[in-house]
């Protein structure tokens, strides 16, 4: 049976976070490419995508539902109605390769699971979704552990980088300059960013006499 | 044959970036105890510990070298001596487990390595470290990549959290009570420290009326 991949996406003023090194717009399009990347990588680990936008989206062949509340609401709607498989992956996980979703979708646990960078959860794999109740934000990985204790249900903890490094601050850009190999990365780059090390520490700065190209990849 | 670990170590005012909530003292046992869960993965993964330390140190039963000057000027004085496989793993990574240590040393390629947050390296494993040569600091990661490629080697990027994960800053300890489970925990958790979630976001408290345990595990 194929996976649904749910992938939570917001197209507006997101990653407010890097609003020091970029604009609304290049935040923007910035979001739009670690969704491709995550978006590519799901399709080629198998899985058939869903995006769960916060506002109206069009991506041609790729399903997307809007919901107008929380992440948690709109999950705990979709995931009791759910028959088969079904992966939750955040959008910001530009790091991501087929190989990682292929691995979660794998699991011969009754839940999959990998935290995120500060206590958060960046993907979740339900073989049998019913009954199972999402509730990111905060602490969500201890949450989550203990929603599947409380169901009884076996869990793996997915031990990926790749799939817990999420992109949030200004110093995150440096995993992507690093690492990734997708669109992100290149879009960064035409946007004139690299890497800087100061005092023995690395962190990124943005060329000045580069365009800030909106609409690249 | 056995495949010698060498963890570098600064006994002495480490983890200053740590200063703002424990003293001195505490920096330095706690850097103990993240050294220790570290030791635990690599003799449980079939490696044989040596601590290569800024200062005297004495741990009965592992081997240690003091080093006076630079991490990689003493490196490459080992490296070229070393005989048989060597693996380079840096003491602040308290996620880590045996299977890390084994999966790392099993690798089929003549080089495996695993990047730190912020562009550095965590560590590196060498089947035969002759010719090899370290660099540590800055963004050191795309540095040994650079001298692997030069030595024409093979490399292996092994995607692990548990190893990505260096304990550095204070927001840093959210991984540690998240995902840790070894001494360095219990360390933390003896000193009060909890996790406390503000506007969604997490960080850690010290409960003040805990009190400040040096010496314990």
């Amino acid at each position: 049976m194929s996976v649904r991949a749910i992938i939570p996406f917001k197209p507006k003023n997101p990653k407010t976070r890097l609003s020091p090194v970029m604009s609304l717009e290049e935040r923007e399009r910035f979001a739009e490419m670690m969704l491709g990347d995550v978006l590519d990588a799901v399709v080629e680990g198998g899985c058939t995508p869903t995006i769960l936008s916060t506002a109206p989206y069009q991506l041609t062949g790729v399903e997307t539902l809007v919901h107008g509340g929380g992440l948690n609401e709109a999950l705990n709607e979709i995931l009791p109605r759910s028959e088969g498989p079904t992966l939750i992956v955040m959008s910001d996980l530009p790091l991501i390769t087929p190989a990682n979703v292929s691995e979660m979708v794998s699991t011969t646990a009754r839940m999959a699971m990998v935290p995120g960078r500060g206590g958060g959860t960046n993907a979740i794999f339900l073989p049998n979704p019913m009954g199972f109740r999402a509730d990111f934000y905060g602490a969500s990985f201890l949450k989550h552990l203990e929603i599947a204790g409380d169901l009884g249900l076996s869990v793996e903890i997915i031990d990926s980088f790749r799939l817990h490094d999420d992109i949030d601050e200004v110093e995150d850009l440096v995993e992507v300059l690093t690492l990734g190999t997708g669109a992100s990365r290149r879009y960064l780059e035409r946007l004139g960013f690299v890497l800087s090390t100061e005092n023995g520490r690395v962190g990124v700065k943005r060329n000045p006499h580069e365009q800030a190209l909106v609409g690249g990849n």
